[in-house]
């Protein structure tokens, strides 16, 4: 990751972009591009968009939004000065803590953040 | 990435919970954590939001977002079958062509998906 | 509508809360709303969304959210100087011309933005 | 806003669209359009996002993007059965007790949700 970091940091550096990627535009760039990605999968039904059924336009197309997202995320770690790796790793332990198996098993309910 | 991914896969298969991870749920998930991310960050001035200026509480709930949103796009792409380091080289060339550096130069406009 | 409208610009003047009420922020409080909204549905099926299936915590809940994101949408259409009305009835008449009855009928794909 | 709640009845039922219309998939819907309201305002300064000064063509497409996001609210509160101004106008009650005129004058922070 931390090549494409430095390539954003480049990319950014070389067009001047550097003021206007404040982390707080910096999430509307990544609102936009999440909605992006709605917009692609919001009439499929759960089966029509998965891996082996959704159609090849979508999954060309979801395949740049991800990429969007995941450059967006990255410029905004690093504008912020968070580590994504560590942070995420932390996080998954939590979630363990917080979800643990025997309580958590085929019950979706207990993912929600509003059931904590 | 990979390790992060695998732990995501048995996290999942531990708790049943694939069952709810079709692309379109975990589209919508990422989303919720995008809104997240915008609740900590709406009434900032650009300049409060970033680093240097940012209060320490909205940070610490910045970091946990920014993972989860991670967590979630790592999830979604494993579930794609996409290789989001290799999708977001590509779409880093794309955007270098998309915007050159003589003419994007401090135009924050060009860089507007309306105008390509 | 115009008495919700009234309503809001008493509520934000008593608080002093113009002052956070550009459109852009009042864009990521609604990017949030909106998100929260998304975390009530992520996981259920499109079947346990609708109206008779719909769980009642998560009903009521729903209907907050749809409160919240009303009034946000008021307060910027408000503060943008939008009629929202106005415009709302002209965007659905585009729309007739933009998917004519005889080429739309069942046909999700021509909904689609990018396929305009 | 009956009107317009009949007229989306009609518009949907003419091109066959209900089946597509489940408060799950209008969710996602509603997240597209108000992705496409950030995408429009990202880069702009809280500044330059007000009335007097946004540019032309921003406005013209931010009025389109009001309407859809109107028309989609307005489409899933009829498909969830719920009145929106009577729950708007309770929510506004809610938030008058919520945020008491003397503690919350001028002060965003009390404003957000995390601290309720």
């Amino acid at each position: 990751m931390e090549d494409l970091i430095d390539k954003l940091r480049t990319f950014s550096k070389d067009r001047d972009w550097d003021q206007f990627h404040s982390p707080k535009n910096l999430i509307m760039a990544l609102s936009s591009e999440v909605g992006e990605l709605s917009d692609i999968f919001q009439w499929m039904s759960e089966e029509q968009s998965k891996l082996n059924n959704i159609d090849p336009k979508s999954y060309e197309l979801a395949k740049e939004e991800l990429a969007d997202i995941f450059l967006y995320l990255l410029r905004l770690s690093d504008k912020l000065g968070i580590d994504l790796r560590e942070e995420s790793e932390k996080k998954l332990k939590l979630n363990g803590e917080k979800y643990p198996v025997n309580l958590s098993k085929g019950n979706s309910v207990k993912y929600n953040r509003r059931d904590e």
